[in-house]
Parts: structure tokens; sequence; C-alpha cells
């Protein structure tokens, strides 16, 4: 794939995301109405959309073409919209500004900020599950129309089973064993200052960073009819770009420039923050991202269907420059 | 029902889900220990267990006795819990007790009070989305069991599809516009002082109090079986019970003594807070609660099963003196 040709499916990819995450914002409505726009401001703050685009792409990847991925990819980005706006409240990071606006709770005051937050995780519940709607509408689609059993072998209890088990897939990644667990783990490595050693800080970037992404690449694999094997192997996938994404994360805040980056280079230093840099050094961590990377793309190719987009989007990720 | 067997059997059923409970805690390991630590903490802070309790009656009342309702009264009283940990933060009420112990932000730090909030939160649908494991498991004993097809007509879809109604009455219930929305409206009003109207006051009575009261009579009739008009009834029924309890909470901290109450009386009067019994007087109040009260076991009262005990606990929530 050239590279105009995946800047343009990247576009295209990305504006469908983002017309499926808008399709499933919270009316706002009621006299909770201001949680509500607090919550349709953050999710609307910008953003690469990177998770819904990798479910996608892996839905497309094992054959998956209907609708039954898409309120999964909404609720992937209010997981991980509502992580941001609790991160940003001044009981955790302090941060007023996020991509060039002012933070929820900046604008809604701390209590809003903290229901936002609430408000996001609990509706990427209510979103996610509105699944079961669609496979049961398919499946009285497909009986209305043939008059024949389901292919599947009789009673279609298969798009049902499957919409669960991709549920208890982003809760368990989303959660204290997941993403959340890793918050936690870097919360206390703040506090630690620089006696964090590497196995707690890969911890945290396999929980805090990678965790998501192993839940939308799994879940676009279990939607799409994967065997056990081929879930396991994104999962590994999706492990290894998590981790890459984030070393190089740390490796640009000592050598971005910090135009690109719109975050002032050297900040961790300058926080006494522990990176995979000051562990390992520069030239080890560049070599592991590498090696991450590669690994990635290998585990892909061993993939069926097509993968030349998602593989490129990965490399993208991972050797970005801001 | 008489008074001594009330209490006997009311003990013996806080038992029973203070057990379930603690069967479903997260184990307390890994790099997020902390959080794991802020959650179990909260969650055996003591409680009334009330939500659960609900839920277990309005199941057994329509003839379930299987374990599908348990991973359910788990989840809500960790649904329940997080919201009182975020309702502690300094940036919501700024509580340091609750129930006589420093909250959880008191002790572990308002970032892991968020954390900790969060992960209850999520926690919750990881533990509901269990009983999908427990219908499937119900299936494969009955189908090996007698050989059989199912008796509720061949395929036995309806346990999966129950369970998953169950988790959207859980989430719809929960979240914006349900309790999250009634929390919303909550800190508003506070900022707002008197300016506060009747139907504002019994919307946030319905959504902060009643919804979770609702979620918890539904799930238990939609586990057992019960029919659509069941589940609306007994909807109605928690509606009425939550606000009769919420408007008792405002006649209490008029009426009541300290000492029972475990605060102190008229702190609503000194906060300048608008409540119901400022908005229509004590009398109207009192009056309403008895109102309330009739219409909730009314509509018990024509729905089948035994509920002798439901009744009873209703009434003793109504109208405790404390």
């Amino acid at each position: 794939m050239e590279e105009r040709e995946f800047q343009e499916l990247l576009k295209t990819r990305t504006d469908e995301a983002e017309q499926i995450i808008r399709s499933y914002l919270p009316p706002e409505e009621g006299f909770q109405r201001t949680v509500l726009e607090a919550m349709n401001y953050s999710l609307l703050a910008g953003g690469k959309r990177l998770r819904p685009l990798f479910m996608g792409e892996t839905y497309r990847m094992f054959g998956g073409s209907g609708r039954v991925a898409e309120p999964f990819m909404a609720a992937m980005e209010m997981i991980h919209t509502y992580s941001l706006v609790h991160d940003d409240l001044p009981a955790m990071d302090n941060d007023m500004y996020r991509r060039g606006r002012e933070t929820a709770w900046k604008v809604y005051g701390e209590g809003m900020g903290v229901l936002a937050g609430d408000g996001l995780l609990n509706y990427a519940y209510e979103t996610a599950l509105r699944a079961f709607d669609i496979v049961r509408a398919d499946d009285r689609a497909r009986q209305g129309g043939s008059g024949e059993p389901d292919a599947r072998g009789g009673e279609d209890r298969s798009g049902v089973l499957t919409v669960a088990r991709a549920l208890a897939v982003l809760a368990e990644k989303a959660g204290v064993y997941g993403m959340i667990g890793g918050q936690c783990a870097d919360v206390e490595a703040e506090e630690k200052g620089t006696a964090v050693s590497e196995e707690l800080l890969l911890f945290i970037h396999e929980h805090k960073t990678a965790a998501l992404l192993q839940a939308s690449m799994m879940i676009g694999a279990i939607l799409a009819g994967a065997s056990e094997e081929e879930i396991r192997a994104v999962e590994r996938c999706a492990l290894n770009v998590g981790i890459a994404f984030q070393i190089q994360d740390d490796i640009l805040d000592v050598t971005g420039d910090s135009g690109e980056l719109g975050k002032s280079v050297g900040s961790d230093a300058q926080n006494h923050k522990e990176t995979y840099v000051t562990v390992k050094g520069l030239d080890q961590s560049i070599a592991d991202v590498e090696k991450l990377s590669r690994e990635a793309v290998n585990i892909l190719s061993g993939l069926p269907g097509e993968h030349s987009f998602l593989e490129r989007l990965i490399l993208m990720l991972i050797h970005r420059r801001a």
C-alpha cells in the first residue's frame, strides 16, 4: 500500500469512526443537561479515534461486515475519554488543557468533571449493550427472509453469546486488572519518584495503554467470529503495539520537537518522572521499539484476511514523531 | 408476619446478601493492590445491603430459585458503593467520615478515591456479566441431565437474553438518565440554593435515590421470568418507595433524634439546603410519605407470590426513625 493510498484510507476510516461515535452520543436533555454537555464536550474534543479504528479494522480483517461492532467502537472511545477526563482532574494530574481546549473540569467544575467521567464510563456499557439489539434484529431478518433455520446450527445463540463475550473482554481490559490497574500503579509510581523498577514501568505501559488497544482488537476479532487462537494472537499483537507506543512517547519526550508534540520536550525529566528511557537508556529504548514493532507486524502477517492497512496503521503509530 | 419473625428473616437475608457480596470481592493482588484495597475497604464499610435485599426478594417473589441473581446483587452494591465513594470526594461533598469510618479518599488519597470509584463501577459490570456463565452452565446441566430440549421451547436463548435485558436495566438506571442524572441535578441545586422547584426536587429524589431501587426490583423480576406488566409494576412500586424514603430523610433531618440518626439534626437547614420539607412543609411531607407508602404496598399486593417480607421491608424503610 502506497503512502497516498494509506493516507486516503486513513481519512475515510477515521471519518467513518467519527460518524459512528457521533451517532451514539447521549442526547442533551432534562435536568441533567450539564453532565451530558460535559460528556459530549469531552467526546468531541478531537483525537485520532485510534481504538475504534483498530477495532473496526480487526473486525474487517476477520471478515466482519455487519454493524454489530459499531456500538462497541463508540463505547471504546467513551471509555478512553472518561479515563482522560478523570486523569485531568485536580485530584489526579491537574491538567487545565488538553488538545488545545480547556479540560472538562475546568469548564464545568470539579464535581461535574467527576460525574462526566462516571457518566461516560457507564454510558459506554449502555452503548455496548445495544449490540444485543443489533444481533437480535439480524437474527429476525435472517429467519424472516429465508424461513430456514440459522446456518450456524439450528438455533442462533452465537450472535448473542458473541456479544456477551465481547462485553466481558471490554469490562476486563478497562477495569482494575486492566486500564484502571495501570492508572493506580502510575499514580503510586509518581509518588515514589525514581525508585520505579523496569517491571513496574512495563506493568504500567501494558495496563494503562495496551489494555484498551488489546480490547479493541480482541472485540473486533470476537465479533467477526475469529477462533480462540486468532483472538489470542491479536491480543499479543496489540500488547506489542501498546508498549511500543508508550516507549515511543517516552523517547519523544527526550528527542521530540515541542511544536509537533504539542507539549514541552523534557517535561518528564523536569517532573523527575521515571520513564522507560531513564531506566533503559535512549539507545536501548529505540531498539526495543523496533523489536516490539517487528513482533506486532509478524503476528499480524500470520493471520488471515487483508491487513496491509492495519500494518501501516501500527507502524505509523509506533514510529510517529509527535 | 410478626415483628420477631420479620426481624429474624431480615437478619438471615441480610447475612445471605453479605455472603454473596463477599464472594464477588475483587482479589487484592498485583501492582494495583492499593486501588483494590480501597474498593474492598469501601464495599465492606457496612451498610444495610438494601438494594441486594430488594433484588433477591423480588426474584424470590416471582419464583426465581437459581443463582443467576447473585452476581447482579453484588454488582448493584458495587454501583451503590462507587456512588458514595465519589460523592464523598473533596470535589463533591468533601466528607471525611461515613458510617463512623474515614472515607476512602481520606484513607487512600484523592487520586485513589477517584480510581476506587471508577474501579467499583467498572467491576460491577465485570461481576454482572458473570451471570452469563451461570445461565450457560445451567443450560448445559439441564441438557446433559435430561437429554430433552429445553422446556421453554426447544432452544434456550431465554436465559442469555434475560441476562442481557437485566444488564440493560442496570446500566440505564445507574447512568446519566438514572442515578448519575440525579447527582448532576443535585450538585447544581446545591449551587442554586433556595431557588429549587418542587419538580426539580422530585427529579433528584427519583433519579438519585429511586433509580437503583427500581433497577434492583426490576432485575429481580426480569431474572425470575416476570411478565412485562409485572416488571412495570415493580418499577412503579420502587419509585414510590425511593421517593418516600428520601422525603422521610428530609423529615428526619427536622424531627429526628441525632443520636439515632448518626448525623446532626437540622444540618440541611444549617447548610441552607432546599428539601422536600422546606418546599412542601412538614405536615404535607408526612402525608405524602404515607400516600407513597400505601401506593407501594398496593402495587405489591396486586402481584403474585409471597410478599409479606418485602412489604414489611418497604414499610420499615419508609417509616424508619433513623
